[in-house]
């Protein structure tokens, strides 16, 4: 299991071959994520993209809608590996 | 071999499992056609992605950047597959 | 007024300074596009991105579906102007 | 000027109107950033953007190549404002 909840977030890192791929990942999700209307902390460096879940409606903490966006998020994730 | 040349252009049409996926997809040859400085003719029809390539430069005929570009494009549509 | 009605397909096309700009609106376009589930016929060559929308399940005729996605478009076009 | 240097980075942070609109530069940024061969550390929540640059291969530092890729950023900004 790639998500780990800590600090009233649901936590992932995902690894690439190299940034291209990891943008071509990124647009997936930036999709998704405005499509649920539910936006992700995320940053990226290089071949890396780190999330950091949690809603800020709820008073910032992992709600339902951070367990489905993690869950979306690991499926595009699955066709890059 | 997916790519065909047909009229001067390099011609091929890659087929996705849905847009989102389709579009990540654009954005890594969008990327990669920048960095090479030689910018596709391409269309997008909901899951479907199609090519023709050729040189402006030269005349609208394909040469070896159109080569070069169109395995780039097949090196990235092979993750997606 | 930016788009005409032609061959039962509503088009438009836009001009950008470069391709990197070009892009960066299709990125926009893509995200709203895939929100409204309504996805465009378009096409890209450098500067210009072409859109011909029509909708599929009405059988290819244009629709307020278009009406609504033409103007979306044009109002993301609006910030690159 | 919107950049500040400290610990070691270049650091700025860059707010749009809403996802999509942050979503459109990044895609800009990201193209220009794979050109340059030199890839920022970036994150994004919502409607903002912000940067950390600095050069691995320097050790870490601040040098020429963050300076030049903050400005193409700032550059990429002001269309958006």
């Amino acid at each position: 299991m790639k998500w780990k909840e800590e600090d009233n977030t649901l936590q992932a890192t995902f690894e690439f071959s190299d940034f291209v791929e990891a943008f071509g990942f990124m647009s997936q999700v930036a999709i998704i994520a405005e499509k649920m209307n539910h936006h992700p902390n995320w940053s990226n460096v290089y071949n890396t993209v780190t999330f950091h879940l949690s809603t800020h409606d709820a008073g910032d903490v992992v709600t339902e809608k951070d367990l489905t966006l993690s869950k979306e998020i690991s499926k595009i994730f699955e066709k890059y590996t």
